[in-house]
């Protein structure tokens, strides 16, 4: 029976309501199986970890999360601490740089059609949208060495720059990652590659590498790929966001504005999951993964036990398909969050919380998801 | 009578089509004006200049519109230069620089309610967006140095880099011009600022530049200033956009981004005006600027005579209004061209262009406007 070292991370906010509920469902799964087993650990991150220990990524918390086979998180930052200097923020932009965690990958997608009454986009517009996002995550904008302006000087220049920083084996892994994700769907997923090569070297550097990888490592498996700019992506994500289903592949900062834009197509971002990988997701090597909701930690409904809890327990899922190699796992728990979403038209139980217009506690969708499996 | 010099770009694709009606109006407006007349003199940008003198911004054309009083511009580019070294856009961060038009303005609100069946958004979510975005145009990543990739010299790193630069004159003045329209509204309209401060140094110079302008500059005038972070404002404009109602006032990459992103709301690209400013449009400084619908040069349907003019007419307004201070020439082409839209029951004549779904032709557009004035 193999045995797996899970750190979890409640962090703030709603984060350990919502974490709460997705180790009951891994206690469950793993409890359940006769392949593996899960040991899960809480530690200290983000805001609670600055209140408890002065710096968002204490080290205990930081080893533990480099010896772990994967990590779970709920979520950081909160207004207590959002004007101070140290901020909980850094905490998650340190751990990925330090785990190597360098994609980001966001589905957007709807976990059930009776959900498209919630998109913001008409439902002919939103209906079938299925776009899985991977932003680039450790290099670009967000580590290029920078300059702060120096406002307080007089006669200062109050100059301040940012360097956004690619090479070219920063661009291959992640071109092979996306790649590999469109290969797991069959037919192979599209690839649309998303940069603004009429104005950026990085953005030339990227189309070429991106072409070449696919080219030369993935010619044969008649994986298609194109190429577009990142402003007409933002249209187009919200005109017609189906010409993008598939995988999106772009850097950091194109990736962060993109990836939240598409999560608010499928109307709530209660529902959906994300990953952030060091290597690929095959099973094969060792992937060290955090896994976290999209959701922010939402302090204005902390403590209530209201949030929605199935954008951490398909977090979950997608920890055990992708870092420790459990598909069937990972399957049972989505088919289960399925069957608690759907209306009873649909064979569901069409139970939710309040973000979603129903009235289901955090802890009932929960107990449901753990009744389904 | 006051006299002004008017440089016409009509550019590639259907930038020609959709600048002959605009110049009938302006032509028209010239002739019954009292108070001033339009000289209007067209020369080669883009493509065809490309064609013609092999770079995409001539001599001629540059000298002619650093004397002019205002531009008017049609679309750039097409396939037909995609490829190649020297390509149509180049002309436009040329001019952008040369001209130093640090203001790029876009409005997206619906010219009538009667378009909100076009947006992709829901009605309910759609209606009464009415956000101005206004995008500095000549610092930050696009004119920052920046470094190509080696990627054929065997061994060398392939790395590629581009710098994002801001000081704090640069701030100062895209926030006056952001200020004043936010004035020229009554009550103010609010100043939304958009940035990254937490993770790059040009966003935190941003941030405090623009809290200190609007508080020092700008504080007697009861202008409301908030801030927020690119990525959760790609977010809000397309799941609750009215909460972006005002100026949104941000930096030339991300206002590329959500410039594109706010102009799908209305439903029709081809009915959304633009203007790039060096200066305040306050009528009393000679106020170069650039104006253009906020559509491509749609090469598809390039030649017959079904573009949607209405973007290009509009810009014209902005042009009488901004750069020549002649506000009530402006508002009676905004009026006509309500008129000729707005649907029978509305009053109107519901005349539209096949993007509309209607089967107007670009010239019955144009006559009808002309009409209407
Ligand atoms: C909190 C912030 C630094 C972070 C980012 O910009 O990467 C967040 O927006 C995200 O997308 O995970
Ligand atoms: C053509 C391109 C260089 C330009 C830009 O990125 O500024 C365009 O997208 C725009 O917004 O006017």
């Amino acid at each position: 029976k193999k045995s797996y070292n899970v750190v979890v991370l409640p962090g703030d906010g709603i984060g350990p309501e919502v974490v709460e509920q997705a180790v009951r469902v891994l206690e469950l799964v793993s409890s359940k199986s006769k392949d593996f087993e899960l040991n899960l650990k809480s530690y200290n991150f983000g805001g609670v970890a600055i209140d408890a220990a002065g710096k968002p990524l204490p080290d205990d918390t930081r080893n533990a999360c480099k010896a772990a086979d994967a990590i779970l998180l709920g979520a950081v930052g909160g207004p207590k601490w959002g004007v101070g200097k140290v901020r909980p923020e850094q905490g998650l932009l340190d751990i990925r740089k330090e785990l190597d965690l360098y994609a980001n990958i966001r589905p957007a997608s709807f976990p059930s059609e009776s959900l498209l009454a919630y998109s913001p986009l008409k439902e002919s517009i939103a209906k079938g949208t299925d776009i899985i996002v991977v932003r680039e995550l450790v290099k670009g904008l967000y580590y290029g060495d920078r300059k702060e302006a120096d406002l307080d000087t007089p006669g200062g220049d109050g100059e301040a720059t940012d360097m956004m920083v690619y090479n070219r084996a920063d661009v291959q892994r992640i071109t092979r990652l996306a790649a590999y994700l469109a290969l797991q769907q069959s037919p192979p997923a599209k690839l649309h590659s998303v940069d603004k090569a009429n104005v950026l070297a990085t953005s030339r550097l990227w189309r070429r590498v991106v072409t070449e990888t696919v080219q030369h490592e993935f010619g044969d498996k008649g994986l298609e790929l194109d190429h577009s700019l990142v402003d007409s992506t933002a249209m187009l994500m919200v005109s017609n966001p189906r010409k993008l289903n598939g995988i999106l592949l772009t850097e950091n900062m194109f990736g962060d504005i993109l990836s939240d834009e598409s999560s608010v197509i499928p109307g709530s971002l209660g529902l959906l999951p994300s990953a952030s990988l060091s290597g690929l997701p095959d099973g094969k090597s060792r992937c060290n993964g955090l896994y976290e909701p999209i959701h922010g930690s939402a302090p204005d409904i902390a403590g209530q036990g209201i949030a929605n809890p199935i954008g951490t327990i398909l977090s979950a899922a997608l920890l055990l398909r992708w870092s420790l190699g459990q598909k069937e796992a990972a399957e049972n728990i989505e088919s289960a969050v399925r069957k608690v979403l759907d209306t009873e038209q649909m064979g569901g139980l069409g139970l939710r919380t309040k973000d979603l217009g129903g009235e289901a506690s955090t802890k009932e969708v929960g107990d449901k998801v753990c009744a389904e499996l």
